[in-house]
């Protein structure tokens, strides 16, 4: 739609990646997937899909946009049925097209089974080659329908044997729900690098990529899928299996500082407190004289309460988000510069005005964001800005889920410190530093992947992925 | 569509009532407007529209929805012309159908004109009555169209002679633009109820209902338009008329409270130090023992920062907002309760267990919101909820562009503050006095209308007013 | 829409003008009349709306589009009451948009009252300027809201004599039905240039455009509304009343040529017989030799089966419709010649190949189309083309309600029979002669307008009315 | 959609099947290839799509609709290469959403492949199993899914092998056309159930389900693919190779009879030709006094011809069809009996009066229609009605594409001629007989399918066939 009324719509420059959910033996399986999807929403806007099964058949609906308008009207009324899984997306692999929404759902000897996938597999090209050559057909970009074809063809006898051969294949991040007719299956990579909750609701078990879905459906959290963990959820209840790779945990660092929500548990703790942590870490590290501490909200929110309370600087909402910019956004004429950001976030000029200010951002990627909002501030009347961001420099990509520019796009990929300074137009600029954000943690630092920072990934990738190489279809 | 799909739009309790904008001699007047109304939305969301005059011909577009939605495409440029007016509504008189989104354009003996209008007028039915009988036929519900009537009935001799006609005629709130083939004229009532600002971008004047629209634009504020004045801009310039009436200061204190953005300044003054201050006023008169000060986002955070400051209770986000919410949401059935309130506010866990919190809202209308979050707090462990609201009780109707509830639906009209405490299940409970609120604006007390808590209405009624009488069209 | 998309529809070269209904006292009005435009949907395609009385309040809905789709989910469920109006809309004057939609519904001092239009007035500039002058306001450019003007500011007492006042002063083509809480009204000018037949069913009585309305609903047909009467049907029953301008037929006789459905009686006459005649005559005025006649579907199946009939050579639908070509149509690159007119009509080759074909029109209006159909033709294999139209060259426009070019733009208006021939590139072309026409016809030949053919217009146009001048807004 | 608004579509009670395309070397091919499903939107009207290559990719797009409206905005412009293929449907076996849409496209080992399918395999369930057996997994339950399954799967050396190989895998009706990034293939069942043509347009090669796709892009006829024949298209110019399977012609004789358009030639010969054989051959079989034929249009015209030809009984088109009844129509309520049929199909009262009428069908299938129809004939004034109709009773279902009504819906399977003629409310009923059948045809009678007629299935079906047992997802 965006191409043909020549709009574009207002994201942040991170994009989220996917947000699963799945619930087992409740008679209201399909709502409550989408009450979770709803809680999810912030993990991806592009589409949303629930599948659901009645005990002998799957029946799944998904289409693109949010959650609520996916599902308006009387669509999840005829989803009925005790056992649902349920997605939300925001492409990594795969282009954005329906097609390649989830739940991915197929048809095989046995029956039917619908899968729902958060990560990105790095072996997801070597894996399609072999499958292909050994006949396989794809109609999709998704790693999803690579590993349901690992499945199928697995020559294991039982059921759990086939999931956990096809799962052995996988190399790199995955959280997954499965459904079948009867039971459904959550799993986690042996590296844990998206997080995934089970919870548990009158007696019905449900997993979700963050707590925060359980809250809504005042579900109670029980403990996260370990990595390399795979449970299967059926009549006669839960049983846990390992898969046979060793387990080397490396969660997702970024999901404290960015992703998850702040009122989610992910890896067992809280985000909000860690995200507060890093803010004092990143005042002791880089302190400055200033007059006040202002968020870019809202991520940039808890941060700078931490590094106000440190510090002693008050703390100021200093610049308000518009919270009714709508789906689309008509670029004006260049005549007015920096509309576009204005748009959504304004400076309130009377907290300005005169005034040595510390911005505080949770992350910068490109710096053309941040450039323009800088030049906002001034405009409005501040006297000095000062850049505080709770995580150190982002230099090198992600392959495990995060779509990240690439690396010649990132602002400190090439640049040094007075360089960044000088482009995004500030007085100083300070970085958390990666020992300081891993002190801020609620777990060890070695259980954390900071490849982004570091460039040390914690698994190679198979052959050159190529976010594009698979895009050719409309 | 609503009734059509089954589903409602989440809105907050109080329904907002229009914005206005116009900008005379700006070769881009209809994208400033569009960009004037995205920065205005949060005044009304249900329509939006923008007149446009070439000098010759005015064209018109509007429609049901947000801003953005509104003119996706490329109706903009279908709008070309220097001058032109818009406007965003919540209907307060008047159906919310298309037929009754503005700006309102008709044709008579001289040309065209259009108006666009925020208020509501006391004496519309007594007006409307009159000029039926002298002939008028109607096609709306709304004040604009008895405007126009009266402007278009008027005998006086010029131009600018027959709008003060007609003003002078009007009893009740209105800030209003209206658009000819080569002006735009700005008017304010003489009580002032609702705020409009003049401002200046590269030569051309531009009005908006606050000056965050000039904000987005890069427009420069000039001052109020007062109350009682009539503005004429045109080729010549622009030129201050009064009206005969009285002039008394009747400001809405509510625009302070909740309405404008707090990055705007109304009536000449910033909204957000305004709402500082009565969060300290607040903490001096309603102290409480606690461990930590949460606002309800967005509208409770600024008086909560106060109130914080004042307290020296640490200040905490302590309950998030989805803002992936989107247009519609299907209320799952009654098995689970309070889910709607939690799809939109969601408490941090880690930070309730155990304290003692002091929640502040910026005011309770019915009481029934307040009550599920506050259960969904104690869910969360919360040991003692407190809460601080920073205006005093509400206990009357508005007649001057607010679409507060009834009398009777109003929590404070018919209860002890014990009673109220013991219905929202608080610990305690705190309102700003009316003295404490009065202390806290920018602007001596008597410049207020402040009817809805005490009930001394500066301008009667005129007529059993009735927000449905009139809509008897589907 | 279509300037979104850039597809344009496949409509035929003349627009017809509008179709009207009207039902009284029957408790599923709203339904009836639906089906009612359902039959008429012919006589307009660009917006369909129905108002609808419970005795005490009037509902309308509107909306561009054809009436299935107008009214497609539960829409006239909501739509209750026991007497309707309704409209099917081609535009003549006034734009296409929405807000020109009819039926129009306004209130006055007394009530509401909604009207529906079927015609063209000739002074409807001059009572406009003089409505303005006298303080009118206009919001729309129908002639429908300044009849409803001068109803409600006639000076005369009761309903009957308003109504009658208002009828009085326009000069023009109006066929129209009103609908009040209590009563509907049916009028037709004094010259009875467009159609207008009362019915009857079960004890209700209603009114249509055309007989094809009755057929559908299981009405029965009673009678024509008179050239000046004005019936006022309510639960007192049907009073007839006369307007005082004198009477003259003036029945446009393009409604038999070419507008109304062949199943329909018209001016108390059927239309497919008049058709047949028409073609007999034609073949006796412009007899060739030939191996087939074959029609234009589907106007020209009438003619062409009396022109058969009477030259005795056989009848063959050489050239087939496609009915699935939906609304839009993307013109292709020019590299393929002729595509628009092959799309909608492609000739049997086996039919047409070494053949001498007669073609028979019902009328040519610019010629362009039939340029490509007798070129589809030839290419098709045919050895000689001779066409035949089944009315007079058409020299001049139609002020009554038919959509005509410009007179520039009538291909007969400056050309000869050989250079018309030579246009189109046809081997001969005969034209039915006016006397022809009429001999055909079931009436007198003085009952009927023939302007568009003879320039005699029964009625002069008061001051120069332009399609276009009154459409100045979007 | 329908089921959300209550409203249904109108469609004719036999549905059709398909419609293929496919284009080889042409610049434009994508949209010749609109073109060309334009032309054969009479075989399927529920969804439509192209897919195109430029040499190194496919693309493809498709979506429920009819051809102009899948097709509207600028997505032509998209699909930008020298080859493509496309697809209009209406399911057989397949639930009718959009993942059922064609073209199908995958991607395999060697790069991607699109397929295009018109008719329907009898050992598609026993493929499937088979397949599943494999290691397949299957996304939709289309026939198409099973075919590229076979394609790749084989273990054939060469590409032209491996289409051979798994086309001789099938038993059933299919012509087909695929696409490959550089190469068409058109394939035909050795039965030759279904047409499928082949032709010329600016040295480039194009094959159509019938001729009038060839006229409407000026390309020309060649000839047909034969039965048994695969055609591969390519920069090398064609090649064509035959199954090793036995050819048996079993043309479709309902293709003559009713699908196919009147203009197109299929199996080599003209439509309407053996439509108006089919009605002389009728009105020599069946004779009947009476004053005139009519034809239900418009299937019914052709054989209606014929038949008056033959009777020297005037033709007249006595039932009017409106073109105009849109996507959907709003059942009434059922105190108006039998509207449905009068809004597509209205009688003309004045050729009904006092007259026997002979009604010409070209089919009768569940007889309900024609009930309707006849009593409208009836109230319109009829004295006699007789129907005859231009093929054989229907007494057997098709299982080689064709969706008809179950044995136990067809009225001619249980009753006997005068229990049809009672049941229809007819003075008498007269049915073509098989032998005039195929006399009328323009090949031999031992080449065409006649099962529908004889229940002389020319390939038995293996396993049982269930239209609805694939159908179990949403």
């Amino acid at each position: 739609m965006n191409k043909k009324t020549g709009t574009h719509p207002i994201y942040s420059g991170l994009k989220e990646n996917c947000g699963v959910f799945g619930i087992f033996g409740h008679r209201d399986s399909a709502r409550l997937t989408y009450l979770g999807l709803y809680a999810l929403q912030h993990r991806g806007q592009e589409s949303a899909g629930i599948a659901v099964s009645d005990g002998n058949h799957i029946k799944s609906y998904k289409n693109m946009g949010l959650v609520g308008d996916v599902f308006a009207g009387d669509i999840l009324k005829k989803l009925q049925g005790k056992l649902a899984i349920g997605h939300v997306r925001y492409s990594t692999t795969g282009s954005s097209s329906l097609k390649n929404a989830q739940p991915f759902v197929i048809d095989y000897s046995k029956g039917s089974i619908a899968i729902a996938h958060n990560g990105n597999l790095v072996n997801s090209q070597y894996l399609r080659n072999k499958l292909e050559k050994s006949g396989s057909i794809f109609q999709t970009t998704m790693d999803s329908e690579i590993i349901l074809h690992l499945f199928v063809k697995s020559k294991k006898k039982s059921f759990e044997q086939k999931i956990i051969h096809a799962l052995s294949q996988l190399k790199g991040a995955y959280s997954i729900v499965l459904l079948t007719e009867d039971r459904i299956i959550a799993a986690r990579d042996s590296y844990g690098f998206r997080p995934l909750c089970l919870g548990k609701i009158n007696g019905s078990y449900c997993v979700a990529s963050e707590t925060c879905a359980f809250d809504l459906i005042n579900s109670k959290y029980i403990r996260d899928i370990e990595p390399g963990e795979v449970l299967f959820i059926d009549k006669n209840g839960i049983r846990s299996r390992k898969l046979s790779t060793k387990t080397r945990h490396s969660f997702c660092i970024f999901e404290y500082i960015y992703f998850s929500r702040p009122d989610s548990n992910i890896f067992g703790n809280n985000v909000y407190l860690a995200r507060k942590r890093m803010g004092r870490q990143l005042a002791g590290e880089c302190p400055v004289e200033a007059d006040i501490v202002v968020p870019i909200p809202d991520s940039g929110m808890y941060a700078a309460l931490g590094y106000a309370e440190e510090s002693r600087i008050p703390f100021e909402i200093g610049v308000i988000r518009n919270h009714y910019i709508g789906r689309t956004f008509i670029q004006p004429s260049q005549f007015v510069r920096d509309i576009g950001v204005k748009v959504k976030l304004n400076p309130v000029r009377e907290l300005m005005h005169n005034k040595r200010i510390v911005i505080i951002e949770d992350s910068i990627v490109r710096g053309t964001t941040s450039k323009k909002r800088i030049r906002a501030l001034r405009e409005a009347g501040a006297k000095e800005v000062h850049m505080r961001v709770s995580c150190p420099p982002h230099r090198y990509p992600c392959f495990y889920g995060i779509d990240f520019p690439t690396k010649k796009e990132l602002i400190a990929n090439n640049r040094t410190m007075q360089e960044i300074c000088k482009f995004i137009g500030l007085d100083s600029i300070g970085y958390l530093s990666i020992e300081g954000l891993l002190d801020s943690m609620p777990l060890a630092g070695n259980k954390f992947c900071t490849a982004c920072f570091t460039g040390n990934y914690p698994l190679k990738i198979k052959g050159k992925i190529s976010k594009h190489s698979l895009e050719k279809k409309l």
